[in-house]
C-alpha cells in the first residue's frame, strides 16, 4: 500500500535555517514559575536548590550538545550559545530549540528529586518555552550575554533589598514595593544595609553573577590571543581535515563542563578564555 | 542602573508568527529512539508500555492546551493540531513548537517509571524534537492525518512480519529483510499467515491504527453536522462574547480526554465528532 | 579559474516560498505619488489618464502572467492575485513580487506618453513597491478584495466632497477639512447634493468602484458553478494530463484581458465568474 | 461606511524584516535575456550599448538610495550593496527589493532610447526579477563581490573567445563549443590570440571586470583607514546627533556617484575608499 496519496503534506512544512556564520542563542525560559515557585515554597529571594536544578540541567545540555560553547542562566531562564560555524541540523530554527528545551526540560525533571528530596513533583510538571536569535558579530553577541547578566544583577539587587524590608524589617509586600519605587541602585545598597544590616557585596556570587557553564580548558594570558578578531575573521564553516575535527571532538569531550559565576560583562572572562569565541578547544588543564 | 546599553540586542528576535486560519500541526519526534529501543530493551515489534507511555504524555499535552483540539501519535512520534481559529501565543511558532515539546518531554520523563517499573531512567534521557507546520484546508490537516495512519499501517505491517519471521520462524535479520524486499501488502499478510501463523487482523489496534487523543462528547449521527464546511468558512479568529468563551472553556475543561485506536483515513470518524473541526463543545456524555 | 571559493556565498540566500494551497495576492503601490501628482498636476479627485494608465499597465500584467486569475486597482495601488494551485517561481515571495513589480513597472513608464501626451516624464520617474500576502481560503480572499473596495468608495466619497467643496464652493482646503470632519456617507452625499448639486450615483463606475481585471469568459448562471466550494475542495497543485494543462493554457492564452468597474463585494459577481475561483478556463464568449 | 468588518486581512501581511547588523545585497536579475537579446541584436560578446544602459539606470537606483554604499553590475544582473547599519523601510526585504527593482526597471525603460535611438522598445518589455541576500560579516560580502566578478571574468573570457572562433575563424556554433569544452584559462587565452589574434589583455575593461558604482570621495592611503574593522565593531545602528546626520547626508547628496571598471577582489579598492565600508562619507575630491 504505498502512501503517495496523502506524502504531498510534506511539502507544506517551511524551511526554517538561521542565516549561515551568526551567532546562534537559544533561550530556554520556565513556563508560570511565579505559581510554581509559590507550589514548591521556593525561598525568597533566591532558592538555592532551584538554581542549583537549573544549573545541573544545563550542564547535561551543553556536555550533550558539543556546538554549544557557552551557556549562561539566571533565575528560570537560561541562554545557550552555538558558535557561527556550527551546522548541526542545518541550523534549523525548530530542531534547534525543541532539542534544547526538550534535553533542559528531561534533566530538570529527571534530576528535580535530587535537588528536592522531600518535595516530589506533581502535575502540571515543570516546563520551559524555548526560542532562537542570531547575532551577526562577537559584540552582538557579548551585548546579549551582558544584558542578561545586567538583568540578572538589577533584578537580584530588587529582590533581595525587597525580601530583606520583609523578612528583616517585617514590611509588607506593599510597603516594600512603595519604599524601593524610583530608588536607583545606590539607594538600594543603602537601605538594605543601613536598614536590614546587610551588605550586598557579601551576597552569594550565584545570586549576583548568575551562572556560567562552559567547557574547561587552561586559562590563557588575556591579549595573547585575539579570539574575537579570529572569529570574525571566519567567514564560512571551518572546512576541517577529518582527522582534526575528529581530534578537536575528542578533546571536547574530554573537558570538564564547568559552572562559574563569574563576570562575564568585562573583556578578562573572553580574553582568558580564547575557544568560547574560537571554538578551538584549549589545553586541557592540569589536575590539581 | 539602567540596562538600555544592551537592551537592543532584542531586536534581532525575528517574528515567527504562523499564518492565521491555518490548521497547525506540531509533530513531536524521539530523538535517537534506536538507541533507546535498545538500551531499556523495547519488545519487537511493539512495546505496549512504551507506547501506552507516549499515549499518557501526550494525554497531558491535549488536556493542558486546550487548543489542541485532537492528536495522533505512532511509535515514538506524536502530532498535535491546533485549531486554525487557534490564537495562543499570537501563533508563534518557536512558543507553539517548544511548550509542546517541553511538556510532552517533562510528563514522558515524569511517567517512565509508572510504566518501566523495573527499567529505571539513566542518562543519557529520552529527549523529543518538534517542529510546526501550517495546513490551509480542512482536506489538507485531513491528508496529514491520513499519511501519519497510513503510515503507522505501513510499518506496523513490515514490522510485524519481519519479526515473526525472526521470532517464530527463527530467521536471521538478513534472510528476514531479504524475504520480504519487493513484498506487497498481500505478500505480508500471506507470509505472517503461513508461514508464521499470525492472522494479521487479530493484531492489536493500538499497533495498526495507532493512537487519537481527543476531548470527548456524545458522537452525532454523520451528515447532520457539516463540521468540515463550518471551519472552512470561517475566515477571521472568532469573535464570541465573553460569557460565551468562558461557557465553552468550561465545557472544554470538563470533557474526558480520550486516548482510542481507531480508523481516522474514512469520513465516518470526522462526521461523528463535528466538534473535532469546529472547535465548538459537543453535548458531555452521560455517565455510563 | 574555478570560482569555488567564494561560491559558498550562494549559500546565505534564504529560501521564501510561500505556504502550498493559499491565494497569493500581490499588492504594487506607488511611491511618493502625492509628490508625482502635483509634479504632472494631477486633476482632483480623479485624473482620468492616470487611472486608465495604471489600468493599461495592469492588463499587460495579468496578460503576460497567466497564472494571474484577477488584479483589482484603485487609486495609485494594483493587487494581484495568484490561484492557490499556482506554482509559478516555485511560489518565491520575492521573485513573484520583484516580477510582478517589474514588469509593472516598465509598462507604466512605457505607456506614460500615450496617456500624457502633453506631459513627458522627467525624473525621479514613477516607481512603485510590491508585498506579497497569503489567504488560505477563498472567504478570506474576497474579504481582502471587498476591503479595497470599500476603501475605494470611502475614499472617494470623500475626497469628491472635498473637491466640490473647493472647486465648485470655493471653500480653501481647511474650511473643507473641518466641514466633513466627523461626516458619515450620507452626509457627505448630501453635502455634494445640496451643496454642489453633485448627485454621488452620477460619478463614474471607475471613481466608485475601482477597476478589476480578468480573462473574461461567457458568463454563467449564478448558482449552477459552485467555485469556492470546488476551490476549497483542492487540496494540493492539480496533475493535470500534458494535453489538458496544454488545452488550457491555450484557451487562456486567447482569452481577452478586460477592464470593469464592476461590485467584486457582492456574491454575483464571482457566481457569474467561476473561472476566477477555480481556475478553470470557461467558454470562449460569442463575438458580438 | 467602516471598513473595519474586512480590515481583519491585513493581519495575514507576514513581517520580512532582514536580520539587523548584516550587509544586505539585493540582486538585480534580467528576465529572458537571452530572447531580448536577439530581439534587439544585442553584439555579441559584449553590446557596449546595452551595459551602459544598465550601468546608467544603475547609478540612477544608487543616487536616490543613499543608504546603497556600492554596485557591482555585469551582463544582465547588478547587485545593490545597503550597509549593514541601514535601516530603511525597517529593513523588510519585500519593500528593499521592490523599491530597487522598481526605481531600476523605469531608468532602464526610460534611459533606452538615449541608448539604443534607432532600436525602439516593443512589448513584451524588458523586466527584472530581484531578491536579497543577508551577509553577517565584511568577509562574506567581499566574497560575494568576488564572486561576481570572477564570474564575469570566466563567463567573458568564454565569450570572447568563443564569438571570436565564429566571428574571427568561422566556425560554427557547434565547433566552437566543442572546441572549448574542458579547456582552462591559459587554453583559452591561448586559442584567442594563436588562431583569433585576439590579446585578452587588450579588451576592454567593462568587459573584463564588469562596473562597479558608487559616491566618489578623495582615496586615501591604504592602511591608514581600517574601515573593514570599524564595520566590524559596529554593533548597532548608529546613534547620530541629528546634526551630524543632516551633515552627512549633504555630502553624500553632493558626491559624484561613478561608474568605474576596477578590480574589487583585491585589498586595495576597499583600501583606498574606507567610506564604502564605513559609511563615513570621505573628503570631496578637488575639481580637477
Amino acid at each position: 500500500m504505498a502512501n503517495s496519496k496523502f506524502e504531498y503534506v510534506k511539502s507544506f512544512e517551511q524551511p526554517d535555517s538561521l542565516l549561515p556564520n551568526t551567532w546562534i542563542v537559544v533561550r530556554v525560559d520556565g513556563r508560570g514559575f511565579t505559581k510554581l515557585c509559590a507550589k514548591y515554597a521556593f525561598k525568597k529571594p533566591n532558592d538555592r536548590r532551584a538554581l542549583d536544578l537549573m544549573n545541573a540541567a544545563a550542564r547535561v545540555v551543553v556536555t550533550e550538545i558539543p556546538d554549544i560553547t557557552i551557556a549562561y542562566g539566571v533565575s528560570d531562564e537560561y541562554s545557550f550559545v552555538f558558535h557561527k560555524s556550527c551546522t548541526l541540523f542545518e541550523r534549523r530554527a525548530s530542531k534547534l530549540v525543541s532539542t534544547v528545551v526538550s534535553t533542559f526540560t528531561a534533566n530538570y525533571i529527571y534530576l528535580w528529586s535530587t535537588y528536592f528530596p522531600e518535595t516530589p513533583l506533581s502535575p502540571p510538571l515543570p516546563s520551559f518555552d524555548g526560542r532562537a536569535v542570531c547575532y551577526p558579530s562577537v559584540n552582538n553577541l557579548r551585548d546579549y550575554m551582558s544584558w542578561r547578566q545586567v538583568d540578572c544583577h538589577i533584578n537580584n539587587l530588587y529582590n533581595t533589598t525587597f525580601w530583606a524590608l520583609i523578612q528583616v524589617e517585617g514590611l509588607d509586600n506593599r510597603a516594600a514595593e512603595e519604599l524601593l519605587s524610583g530608588t536607583v541602585s545606590a539607594d538600594k545598597n543603602e537601605i538594605l544595609f543601613k536598614r536590614c544590616g546587610i551588605n550586598y557585596n557579601n551576597e552569594l556570587e550565584i545570586y549576583k553573577k548568575g551562572s556560567v557553564v562552559f567547557r574547561d580548558y587552561e586559562l590563557v594570558e588575556p591579549g595573547t590571543h585575539n579570539a574575537a578578531e579570529a572569529a570574525e575573521a571566519l567567514a564560512e564553516p571551518v572546512q576541517q581535515s577529518k582527522s582534526q575535527a575528529e581530534k578537536e571532538k575528542k578533546k571536547r569531550s574530554k573537558a570538564r563542563v564547568v559552572i562559574e559565576h563569574l563576570d562575564i560583562i568585562k573583556d578578562e572572562f573572553w580574553g582568558q578564555r580564547p575557544w568560547l569565541l574560537s571554538n578551538k578547544p584549549g589545553k586541557t588543564p592540569k589536575e590539581p
